[in-house]
């Protein structure tokens, strides 16, 4: 039987968001339901409301992919998860699970383009969009749903998009002892960056525009930092890092932050800007410098980024909030207001009144 | 003693090269003196002697950066060359070895900036250029000159600018048994890619404009051929290659090249544009691709590119001239009428009159 549940979602692009109830399909074989006890707020949720993503694809459009749960049943099916079991889903729901990438254990990248956790039509539920964490409750495929360590809490939900994000490239490129990483931007990326790539052993140097975020990079664990903001660290860092983790979401001077990596380093952005942004060659060439793309991670990985995130202790600094605060938090998070992501706590859904 | 040596070279940017003289200095301790045997021809050359690299750095100027002769005087701490070796000088006479990239084998890449074969200030001799291989000798410090392996002749001289540009890339990101690489571009450098990455057991498709060239990259042993002209390429082939190697010197569509990437494929620029090409990053963020650049080699692995090259057979396609004909070579490579790399017979120096 289907079930209703109590949510909050966008019935415009760019209007506020408002309590609404949505169906959550029947529980399939091979399906979990969750309990949601955390939804972290990432930036791409904003984009999804404010359109700035296009037209909302389903009106209401419920959106929340960060979201940590406990499992409160199970399909005949299912093998990997329990009852009581705490769990999480990210971005994706689904994936072909069939093309090179998915069979590479990297769905995020599937041919067939992977199901995102809100939005996007559901396979297993003709002529209905998934929608998000932003509710009580959520139904997925329990080949999506990874396992969350018991010692994490309501500030693991951002490790869910905004660590993987951050951790499948540091890991792919190899960030540990012995090498030196750059994180531009400290924001809900930025400051997990940081975090990640200390705990993995790397020499960490935050940049940033100003000055004004120096006390707090340290507070995160940073090694050091520059503010880039008159030039000047450009010509003094030049040559530098092994690694640039760029997670701004705008334009950047490309020749600027390519001259900082060091022989053979790589330059990775994970934040999304739509604005073609010039490249020149020779900072490429000069040292061998490559620049790559990485869009959050595949199922495995972000399994274990949370193990390594128990591990090492990991977790996002955030605020709490309500389900009626969403509003707030999203103006907040418009006004750089908020160190460093907000994360709605899931029993205040079941209050509310559509 | 320093030697009087008869050369080519130019008096003036943009102006034909003429038979001049120019002084070798006097074989020391650490130097081999060569009796220039072959020259290639590199369309850097004519970009320095065209003005295109701005002002000539010294009048005249004597270019020429594939070199290889047999050596004819040895310093006397030299250990590494005897007379009689067949060797081979490259893009670079010199660097300051100490340096980090120096320390790694990676001298093109020296935080000092290296020295140049031709053009550069000659470290060895204060207030003196460098000056390259159109000439009938050379004097270089041994550990800027490899062996070149007995079995390779005219044909060799190539390698040592060319050879090593598309060497380098293919062996760092592994092209192999199992991949597919693309090489866009069928000049110089696109032809003896198609051949390396070939000897190394990769599947290679060539990427040209037209079809004009569809037959000679067959001839060159490549797998496939695709014509980019009309655009459908672009769309049949997307999430194609591992590797692509771009051996153009003109700006080219990144978007369109690097939607050919499969997952985590890399391209890389070996080929020099000065104009920035606009870089849209949803491209590379897609199958988490990268863009890399990356300059000739260093001393070792020049090497063991040539010992690769002898144990493969892979040598340039190349017309043989005499030291008369370089101005009209030069016309020709500008017409793109060269299949696929002129050099020039070193013993025609010998009869020249400045």
């Amino acid at each position: 039987m289907p079930t209703t549940v109590n949510a909050v979602g966008a019935h415009e692009a760019g209007k506020p968001l408002t309590p609404v109830t949505i169906q959550r399909r029947d529980v399939g074989p091979h399906d979990v339901q969750l309990d949601i006890l955390y939804c972290g707020i990432c930036h791409s949720d904003m984009n999804f409301v404010d359109g700035s993503f296009g037209p909302l694809p389903v009106s209401p459009l419920v959106p929340g992919h960060e979201i940590v749960g406990r499992v409160i049943e199970t399909g005949s099916a299912v093998t990997r998860h329990q009852v009581g079991d705490l769990v999480g889903i990210g971005c994706m729901a689904n994936s072909c699970r069939e093309c090179e990438n998915c069979r590479a254990g990297q769905e995020q990248y599937c041919l067939g383009g992977h199901t995102l956790v809100f939005g996007s039509p559901d396979p297993a539920e003709p002529g209905a969009h998934t929608q998000g964490g932003y509710s009580e409750a959520i139904v997925a495929p329990e080949d999506f749903v990874v396992r969350v360590p018991e010692t994490l809490d309501a500030a693991a939900a951002p490790l869910l998009c905004a660590g993987i994000t951050v951790y499948a490239p540091l890991k792919r490129f190899a960030a540990g002892p012995g090498t030196r990483v750059a994180v531009v931007g400290l924001g809900g990326l930025g400051h997990l960056g940081v975090k990640m790539a200390k705990a993995m052993g790397a020499e960490v140097t935050v940049l940033s525009r100003s000055d004004s975020k120096r006390d707090a990079a340290a507070a995160l664990g940073a090694d050091h930092y520059a503010a880039t903001g008159d030039g000047t660290a450009f010509t003094e860092l030049t040559n530098t890092f092994d690694l640039i983790l760029n997670t701004v979401s705008a334009p950047i001077s490309l020749a600027d932050y390519l001259g900082l990596l060091r022989l053979r380093g790589t330059m990775i952005s994970v934040g999304v800007t739509t604005q073609p942004m010039p490249l020149d060659l020779f900072p490429l060439l000069q040292n061998g410098r490559s620049y790559a793309g990485s869009l959050f991670g595949g199922i495995a990985e972000t399994q274990e980024m949370l193990d390594f995130a128990a591990e090492h202790k990991v977790t996002a600094d955030i605020e709490l909030i309500g389900a009626h605060d969403i509003n707030t938090a999203y103006a907040r998070i418009n006004a750089s207001d908020v160190r460093y992501r907000f994360v709605i706590d899931g029993s205040t859904f079941k209050g509310l009144t559509a």
